[in-house]
């Protein structure tokens, strides 16, 4: 093999990881099938992660196979959607040497393996290229939910809760960890730290447990506040939450403590991979159910209200600090391009 | 704007080319929703589409949006599906100031519109990130079979009539023109062949009317030869055509006849997008009107034969020149990463 092609590495790393779905038809053809079902809606979702951008060169190749399934489960879970197979578009750098490819194509194909020993899903198809740039990761995500339950970011009404689960700000402070900008953390505060980062848990139990409880739902990807003004802007309402309940990890709660980031930075951060929720006030003793079920915390942190008049400048989504004040929240609220 | 930021970019170009499609959830939501229908199957399919690799930098956003679209409705037509919706997942470089982003992605969406136009498909949802590399462009399509209908590779019988689609080797001259390693055609010619590199028309009217007819099937894109023996392989079998059976246009008959390139760089060369398809003899009658009805010639260039002892270095597809011997096609079969 003088330089390996796309065959042979469909064929060696890939091919494995399409054994179990018929619909992949062995990586052989030019289409994978799905076959449609009545009782249930198709979830479809694409995320794309760059090296240098999404990653960092040089991440593990397992745990990077872990983020790229996670981000992507992580939409599904928060339309309530079960996962059950994906498609891998992957572009791979003509710079990197025969082994270098092979060594790295071992790692993230077994990294892949594991996530879908996981999730019960499978590769079914997928577009293996070369590029002169960096490294490109796009998989779309296959995912089930009975018809009808799907959960959508424009169902939110006034009065609802507003739910986060798990913690939020880990993944942020993670990559400042990773970046050289937070140090002087013990052992185990940066392993956990940067091992959310490189490996967020996408929340698919509690995202399924959600249908029929939540109205509305999203992912925590931009940073919660952006992601809640999301479902603020599609329902047609806003939300005041209030800081001192945004769920933090004994080590986010830590740097905090030490005065080293702001509860504004975590709030903002994104990578969190947490889910958003609101429900009615009615739905808590199911939802505190559904999360001791999923074995993730499940946080009230807010209230859906009325519409703002953004017009006048009021924001969709207003953050109180301890005393009840608005906090300066500068989150801009879009991931810049 | 002090710059465009994906979700004003989502809102302003894409979100009017998800309009059609309930599913797209006006790309409000995490994920897309395709409802399940027991009659029919879902077929999927992704491509990438890298700058200096599959296409060149500069050439024309419109036609760049067809050439997506088109490679991937190319394996649509492959499995006899006929396309639906699509998402897109697209890394912009960061390089591009914003003028030049602003004109390239309003280009860009105009030609995708135009495609939706023409195959009755949606943009139902996608990813829209910065890169610091070359643009990469990847498309996940969505289409419909009936159930059991669909075509597969892997399904080619002995005794089976290869049939090609449409002409073979004006993609590849079209790149090599634009190369600037093939001058000296008339202008109607240079027109033509770079037109077929840039915009490949999927078969996608003929490749639903192969179902029932053919026994197996694939699109084009790696080379003639390439491609089928990737069927053989699939299917255990070998096959055997007739160099001058295989249609050219008359602009790479020019070219042939002219000495300027050979027919073996034609078969082996790539970027076709049309349809091979393998079906018995009795079938001839029928294909032949298909093809009138899809308004797309289909030619009979060779024989499925019995798998060759390919240990022994026997070729899957045997190539025959004019007198009946084995032209040396030095086709690799696989494309290089």
């Amino acid at each position: 093999m003088d330089r390996a092609d796309e065959f042979s590495i469909i064929a060696r790393y890939f091919r494995p990881l399409a054994a179990g779905h018929d619909g992949a038809l062995g990586l052989l053809d030019d289409a994978a099938l799905v076959p449609g079902d009545p009782a249930r809606t198709l979830v479809v979702t694409v995320d794309t992660l760059i090296e240098g951008v999404h990653f960092r060169a040089g991440d593990p190749p397992e745990t990077l196979a872990g983020k790229l399934i996670a981000v992507n489960l992580s939409d599904l879970a928060a339309m309530a959607a079960t996962p059950v197979a994906y498609l891998l578009a992957i572009s791979l750098p003509s710079a990197w040497n025969e082994p270098a490819l092979l060594r790295w194509l071992d790692d993230f194909a077994s990294g892949l393996a594991r996530e879908q020993a996981r999730f019960g899903i499978h590769l079914i198809g997928g577009d293996t290229v070369a590029t002169p740039g960096p490294l490109v990761l796009t998989l779309t995500a296959f995912g089930h939910v009975a018809r009808g339950c799907e959960l959508r970011r424009s169902r939110a009404r006034t009065g609802d809760d507003v739910y986060v689960s798990g913690t939020i700000g880990d993944g942020h402070l993670g990559l400042r960890v990773l970046d050289g900008r937070l140090g002087g953390l013990t052992e185990d505060d940066r392993v956990y730290l940067t091992t959310r980062y490189r490996q967020p848990e996408p929340r698919v139990g509690l995202g399924t447990a959600l249908a029929g409880l939540a109205h509305a739902a999203a992912d925590v990807s931009d940073g919660l506040v952006a992601d809640l003004s999301h479902i603020c802007r599609a329902s047609g309402v806003a939300a005041r939450i209030d800081a001192a309940l945004v769920p933090l990890s004994p080590a986010a709660r830590r740097v905090c403590a030490a005065g080293r980031v702001t509860l504004s930075a975590l709030i903002t951060g994104g990578d969190d991979y947490e889910l958003l929720a609101t429900a009615p006030p009615a739905a808590a003793a199911a939802l505190s159910r559904a999360s001791a079920r999923a074995g993730v915390a499940l946080t009230p942190i807010g209230r859906i209200i009325e519409a703002a008049d953004t017009e006048a400048g009021a924001p969709l989504v207003t953050v109180l600090d301890v005393g009840g004040q608005p906090l300066d929240v500068a989150w801009g609220g879009y991931r810049h391009l």
